[in-house]
């Protein structure tokens, strides 16, 4: 079988790709067999079985290019992130909204009946929710990006009920630790206050110690997005949208888990300096949601905050993708 | 002032614009001096105030030839109702989402920061809620109606945050009793059932006696829509979205009510025959709403059925538009 990628490029991208080939992950019985990543830049997983295609997500040629008789699944992870899709309005609807539809239609053409994974965020979530967020609460965004990928979750559903695809849409918690450099979400931070003084550097944090954040591991979120392929889409019923667990982590206990990890000093290298930006969109996102549900299913949550960053500092000695 | 009114051919457009007119309705201390409909058809209002613009509500040369600079608002009416956009998906989505962008995107053009008025549904909340539904409670459509107007709110909603329009959201009950023929919502049962024993015509009710519905007369709704039209969208917050009061009311009180109203020889002429497709629809929307913070605002709901019977007996008399 072969399954589609956007955004393979990209952090959790390259990463789904990579343990979707290791695992060899049958879905429907079928093994995967070939991967093609979408993306602005080519997948940098060395298999022989990724094929990357490079141009404009929002491109029907290029989504008709990589859609072949033996496809059977499509994971759909490009995206226009939050901060960068609220200074560039246009850009967020064209990549958020626009290709997100253009690509169901696709799959809507196709003659199976294909398996597509929405990569959503708790951005979707308003401010002043009552923690942790019950399932039935609806997306009231106090951002693009989240007002975005709020009509993507209500497409793939429909696209889902009408049968055009078997969507499964999650919703992920902010990932910590990611490596590399900063990224244009407005969480960007809440890895970089890990990262940096974990390499030695000095880094500034943007909101204030008592913000609680929703969390998850890179390692803990692929394994959630290739269980939700996997799964059988009736285990889901007929709505499509699950909050992926996290655990409920303030800021000051994220520096906390810093200081017993690596010492007093990785601390005193964090500045706190409340930029009214940035906390506007992510105070408005929940520090916790219900996930009864999602476990009963099969879904992860990392154990502590301090096991994530042994998970990123053991991912960072290993992990060749980031070479 | 000048306002717009897509949908003004329609039902509850042309009574909008009546009433619109009829008071004055100052709008930021503005007078309504004149009204443009946008429609498939003339507004059926007879005042030399209204004028009508006739085509495709998607066109955005028709938009952009009825707005001018003395446009002060736009009330979005237009839609493919429920049954009809699950039997036409395409029609759907290109009136109920892409009209909508099309409209905000004219609105976010225009010199002025624009009221615009948006007709939803309570047809965006799904099955198994308990009830009445909280405000926080999200959209789960199961029709693509629903989806679609869930799309519109989110897009009003970030159109409105960002400053590009000064929205608000109405999610409509269901509206009985509508005169004229039965037209494609799957609700439009809930308006036969009485208009035609009424008329001495027999009926059939293709739902349940023990359903409830959330309802709505013509008059309270379109009291409801000038009245969020004329309120400081600063009490509405920065969350634009209302769930607009209603009654509860089951099918057979619905009938029991008929009876009282007209006696027991109108109710035989209904006759129970459940159809899987519209029962499927309308049995997913909930039958009563939280409508607390709308009836704080000011908003309004109907004494109870036989009030909203007598209402419908009242306007088919006094009312010229059906004629």
């Amino acid at each position: 079988m072969h399954v589609i990628v956007t955004g393979g490029a990209g952090f959790l991208g390259a990463r789904l790709i990579q343990r979707l080939l290791d695992e060899g992950a049958p879905i429907d019985g079928e093994r995967i067999t070939r991967v093609t990543s979408i993306d602005l830049a080519a997948c940098p997983v060395a298999d022989d079985r990724v094929e990357s295609l490079t141009g404009d997500i929002a491109d029907p040629a290029l989504i008709a290019k990589a859609l072949g008789d033996d496809t059977g699944a499509v994971c759909h992870l490009a995206a226009v992130v939050s901060a960068q899709a609220e200074a560039d309005f246009e850009l967020g609807m064209r990549v958020n909204l626009d290709a997100t539809r253009t690509l169901l239609e696709a799959c809507r053409a196709h003659p199976k009946r294909l398996r597509f994974l929405f990569a959503s965020s708790l951005a979707v979530f308003g401010p002043g929710l009552s923690q942790p967020v019950a399932e039935a609460i609806g997306p009231q965004p106090r951002s693009s990006y989240g007002a975005q990928k709020a009509m993507g979750e209500l497409l793939v559903n429909d696209y889902s009920r009408r049968g055009f695809v078997d969507g499964r849409v999650c919703r992920l918690p902010t990932i910590v630790v990611r490596p590399g450099k900063p990224n244009r979400a407005a969480s960007s931070f809440a890895s970089s206050i890990i990262r940096e003084p974990l390499a030695g550097v000095e880094v500034i944090c943007p909101v204030v110690g008592e913000l609680p954040l929703w969390l998850s591991s890179p390692r803990t979120v692929v394994a959630n997005l290739v269980h939700a392929l996997l799964l059988d889409g009736a285990a889901l019923g007929d709505w499509r949208t699950l909050n992926l667990p996290g655990i409920t982590v303030t800021v000051t206990q994220m520096l906390d888990a810093l200081e017993r990890v690596a010492g007093p000093s990785a601390r005193q290298l964090v500045r706190v300096e409340p930029d009214a930006a940035i906390d506007a969109i992510v105070a408005s996102w929940p520090g916790g949601l219900e996930v009864e549900r999602p476990l009963g299913l099969g879904f992860q949550a990392d154990s502590d905050f301090d096991a994530i960053i042994h998970a990123y500092l053991d991912d960072e000695r290993g992990d060749e993708l980031d070479n």
